[in-house]
């Protein structure tokens, strides 16, 4: 009934490659399981067996070792068994193409393949190949997705905010190149936050970027004012080299969040962050470390979400 | 009454190093383990605990992500416990010599090194130098020998042709630098093959090659005539760069399997590749993703035929 | 009742960072509980369930393959799930801080962190730093201390020795640089050991080492008379370049343990190295794998030390 390519004919999910075109059900479900899982991890034995004997690959083309960390643990807590695969001295660099490297990998019985990939659309590609039996997690690709991350961002927002219809929601900062933005927009909108608002300095928007929904701004003062919610973007020093931006002083005066710029918000606004941080310059330390931040619960419920998506598409 | 380094005194398998000097009954012992293995792999649950507690070490001193993964895999459904080493830039570096760190792993108790070495004779000099109890499997070592590789291959045969007896086998690419064709040829005229071919330029062929029992042929017109097995070798990109063939796209004229060339070998014969393949090298996509090609059972073969070696080693 | 950041208010294990300060009835009991870890190493299934379901980082800042496997296998064999990270290229180099890095992993629900790092003092920060359910152990930071190496020298003197109150025991070599050489001297003081000796140049030795209750020798001659433990010590490669050396075979004549200078000590000495040896420059090869030598049996022990020290730290 869907041509979806992350649901199967039954419209259940059998990959998660971008938050784009899922329906509401799909990311409630995965909430709500998530939510069973939070205990787990807060038990003295945390391991639960449900995808005892399953071989889930990390693959990683791109290095990361904070991302590849959460989802090796959440599955070691699921009892699978994780191979982590850093690709780029070895295989790729024999000649042999990507899909070789996945249906090599693929026929050890893979049964799922996690992949952070440089190139957009890389999860996608390698999905559409695979057997139909193996499950593929987009933990990253290109300027594209990072649908784990939106989606524990959303569970952060939920145990904080309790409900998304009532909520104003602002992502600030260098939304051209993030994938985790792209993810986080496409959730907040279609779990029914009213308002999503977007604050950047215009070399730092996608264009077109208000047809996903969202309300642009250009100034803190007015994107912020009585939000409940601030997603601060991780600002990549290497943007600072370019012609993108002045300096980073110039940026954190602008667009840093600071007290004073935090006080705009409602009293009770959480302030939310995909890590990992530049302290001074896209947030200051006394934001990072102050009582509205949430950015280590995000990291908390971030396994608890990975656990999951792993066991709804591969549970045993 | 055996000189064999890789037997016991009792005649069963302690190491495997080489397929060269295997009796035919441990060879057929291995593969008729693997049969059983491969079911395992094909469970919900792909365990089973007859390496449970046990410390398999995976010593790289070559970087190789395909062939350690197999053996991580298949020693992690055995249940035994995988510590990954991959030797350069550490105690190698620090002036310790390779027989000094393996002593040190073996007093760590472990119960079996899987080695892999750019020298040839590495795995041997582990294998005399470690105490009883520790099994060593030479997962490669530089132009000697890989003995996995060439049982698998043999398990694949098996499974697609019945029997060895009566089988017509060509071997086609650079032989000079293979350590996995010297370990295809000892398994096929151990298992009682009785025509192996070799197709390959003079330049890629060792001296003395003959006197390994194979017939030797410098074109595949005549080569591959009626062969019920064409096993293709990978061409290593750096053999280009030095005097020893002309160019890729010659190599390819003359010596890469094309839909063509494996026209003149039986209808029903079957196309093999250790990996990672070059295509348009030694290998045209048609044929590596054609009816005939059994590269990908291979892979998932290798890892059965690996938990079988390894359980019959080291199993509870 | 006590400021020791290592132990809780009941004078418990809470961290183990350095042996300085640690009361003996602690260090025998870390010794005792050793003990009985050393028979799980030599069992069939060398595996207990005491850390089952905890989740242990390997925090290496600085490469080290041969502590971080003690670790990985000392967890392992407790049945806990193990996450190395090899921190260099990727957190550090994105500008996050130390001890941002940690509080992400200690948010994933991290039960231990065992820290290497470059800089004195690292893990005495990260212990301060995180919450009290987590346990950090030191696994050598800097010039200051290697507690559970100490250790392991310790229960090796112990299991060959039998008591530490009649001991002479001289550690040679370059003290300056070694982290382990403070941990074992504070050990052997703390257990009771009546007569430490070290034997180095003037170079190689910290000023005021006297104050830690040693007596300072600089002719193996004179130091290594009538002594019961020989303790050798790991002269760096890089020392012999700056100024503080001549060379190695200057070194070798004069403070290298040849089969001669050994029988000055009592003939029923034991020689000890902390590893990785550089033969023919601090130790001769005829000592190395001599009879006196229990080089290999410290690293045996090694294991079942980390074992008991990451069982009393966090066993359920």
């Amino acid at each position: 009934m869907t041509l979806n390519p992350q649901l199967n004919k039954d419209g259940a999910l059998k990959h998660l490659l971008t938050i784009d075109g899922l329906p509401r059900a799909i990311l409630t479900h995965i909430l709500d399981t998530a939510e069973g899982f939070v205990s787990v991890s807060e038990q003295e034995v945390k391991k639960v067996p449900l995808l005892r004997g399953k071989a889930i690959f990390n693959l990683f083309f791109e290095p990361s070792t904070r991302t590849r960390t959460t989802f090796e643990i959440a599955a070691k807590r699921l009892s699978a068994d994780v191979i982590n695969l850093n690709i780029n001295a070895s295989s790729q660099s024999k000649g042999e193409t990507l899909l070789d490297t996945v249906d090599n990998l693929a026929a050890m019985q893979a049964d799922m393949f996690v992949v952070r990939h440089a190139q957009s659309g890389a999860a996608h590609m390698i999905a559409r190949h695979v057997a139909p039996h193996i499950h593929v997690v987009n933990a990253g690709d290109g300027r594209h997705a990072h649908p784990t991350q939106g989606l524990l961002d959303m569970f952060t927002i939920r145990k904080y905010k309790g409900e998304f219809h009532n909520l104003r929601v602002a992502i600030v900062g260098d939304l051209l190149h993030s994938r985790v933005a792209r993810s986080q927009i496409h959730a907040l909108t279609t779990l029914g936050v009213p308002e999503v608002r977007v604050i950047a300095p215009k070399t730092l928007l996608p264009t077109g970027v208000e047809q996903m929904g969202v309300h642009v701004y250009h100034e803190m003062a007015k994107g912020l004012k009585d939000v409940d919610v601030v997603i601060m973007l991780r600002l990549q020093n290497e943007r600072m080299r370019g012609a993108l931006l002045p300096s980073a002083q110039e940026y954190f005066k602008y667009y840093g969040l600071t007290p004073d710029k935090l006080a705009l918000a409602r009293p009770d606004a959480i302030v939310m962050h995909p890590g990992p941080m530049n302290r001074g310059v896209e947030i200051d330390s006394a934001v990072a470390d102050g009582k509205q931040s949430v950015i280590l619960p995000q990291v908390t419920y971030g396994i608890a979400v990975r656990m999951a998506v792993m066991s709804i598409l591969a549970g045993n």
